[in-house]
């Protein structure tokens, strides 16, 4: 079966970020035939070799040895496969469709999409988002519309119409990883169970570090305190310490004099599972209007569009 | 000579924190006589025993057998030596000298000073520094005051004549090192050599994160993209990363109403070393007055203050 479903395949989509692999088989009407993931991100594919991992995925899905590849994401980078550059802000997402990257491979078309740097006194980059951002953006809204792409390196994103006016990485998801593997809290978050979006203590940490967000790692610390002189649980201590870095980035997200000044539609959070769940409850507590869009969803999306650009009317 | 010196001595006074340990041996008339200094902290006096290190570096000063010792810090914490327990804010400082735990010895008196505990909203400890702000503070000063004291987890504290009216912790040393060591900037931050305050690179982070705290985690992460963009050097990654997390330190103690309407006294810094050329720098950046008193020097007269309150007229 497999092997009929991967004849009628147009392409395989790819998002390749540096520590995961999600690979998509996609027919000429954009419909997804058959999907596989794994950990083999960028760190282990500049181990084992790239094109290995990726004929590894394809081979188990019976895929065309000529089928084409589009891929987003840090396989793209200078340590990745082969390096894609970067749309430079102010970037019209249409822009990042017509620069892919060309692998030399003898069989296939490979392809690789660049990503956005934002040069000069707030250096940023992305790599992976900018895909996100074509498949999630409604072409017929012209005015600007601010999205948050929460992550390992959260991103908020301006854009004016289909351009990409500006953005800022948040280091939320490293640093709540950082502090529960290796600060003094790891003893206080161990065994921790997971919490969602409604739990007492993620809320209050997410109002405070939004009100007072440079008493940020001051609140981090009463993480412990509040383990020593309270009997704040593990439970408690993790949903306290992702609060309080959740709570503060959405405080640097919009501090910018444009966001507060000009935002009248919704934020639009680009977000799966758990932590599109987390941040809906953070928006919520903090009264801030927002509309959520699956970040799968939205990846493949985008990657569908830049298939139909790289490789014409599949 | 060692045992000359050491027949004259009146008491031992150790500072002994969580990775560090310091024992003056000093005179009926507070004079130094001898000291030493280890890494021989609680973490690793919980394995070798309290005991055996503290007798080990008295008998290297030949100190007599019956030399009573008063010691302050984490030899007092719940996983210490013995639990010195807390004062409770509001503290009076003298409450400190007169609240000493006892240490069961078969010859020696050995008494661990207690440390201040803030309970409520915003739970916070100390464990040290209440020794430190004993031997800082100015008698003759019966106003509100604000000391910073910086270090691993740098504490921000309100005195109000003897009195400790609040405080609070941010845990900027500790996560100079985590993200250092273990994040995605741990590549750009290689190789860095030692900067002092004068680097204008960390004057501008300094000055970034106290303007836009809620920036913080988004300004560390320009430390990654300001090597890939602009080719930020190791050791200027390195001053900004510390200078971002001090400025937003710096913005986080400033931030309550109290000090930004009543402070009209310079803040006390209380550092020694690199720590107080860091802060000293970073505070004139920010055209805050300030007066720096020597960290080792006020830990060593409060745990003096100390044992003259506890051994009586030594």
């Amino acid at each position: 079966m497999t092997n009929l479903i991967s004849k009628s395949a147009a392409y395989a989509a790819v998002d390749w970020g540096t520590s995961s692999f999600r690979l998509w088989l996609i027919d000429a009407e954009g419909n997804v035939l058959d999907e596989r993931r794994s950990g083999e991100g960028m760190t282990t594919a500049a181990k084992a070799g790239f094109s290995t991992i990726l004929e590894s995925h394809l081979m188990a899905l019976s895929a065309p040895t000529n089928l084409p590849v589009i891929i987003c994401g840090m396989a793209g980078a200078r340590q990745g496969w082969v390096e894609a550059g970067y749309v430079d802000v102010p970037a019209a997402l249409p822009t990042v469709l017509t620069s892919a990257a060309v692998v030399s491979d003898p069989v296939r078309d490979i392809r690789i999409l660049p990503g956005i740097a934002q040069r000069g006194s707030a250096p940023d980059v992305m790599r992976g988002e900018e895909t996100q951002l074509l498949g999630a953006r409604d072409p017929s809204v012209s005015g600007e519309q601010l999205f948050c792409m929460p992550g390992t390196h959260s991103k908020w994103v301006k854009l004016s119409g289909e351009t990409v006016t500006g953005f800022a990485s948040f280091m939320t998801g490293e640093l709540f990883d950082l502090i529960s593997k290796h600060s003094i809290l790891q003893h206080a978050v161990k065994d921790a169970e997971k919490f969602d979006g409604s739990h007492p203590v993620f809320l209050a940490a997410i109002k405070a570090a939004f009100e007072q967000p440079a008493r940020a790692t001051n609140l981090v610390f009463t993480v412990r305190s509040g383990q020593l002189l309270d009997g704040l649980d593990a439970t408690g201590a993790a949903a306290r310490l992702s609060g309080t870095l959740i709570g503060a980035e959405i405080a640097g997200g919009m501090a910018d004099g444009w966001q507060r000044k000009t935002l009248d539609a919704p934020i639009k959070l680009i977000a799966s599972g758990r932590l599109a769940d987390l941040y809906e409850a953070a928006f919520a507590a903090l009264d801030l209007p927002f509309n959520t869009i699956d970040a799968d969803e939205a990846v493949r999306r985008g990657l569908s569009q830049a298939a139909k650009t790289v490789f014409g009317n599949n």
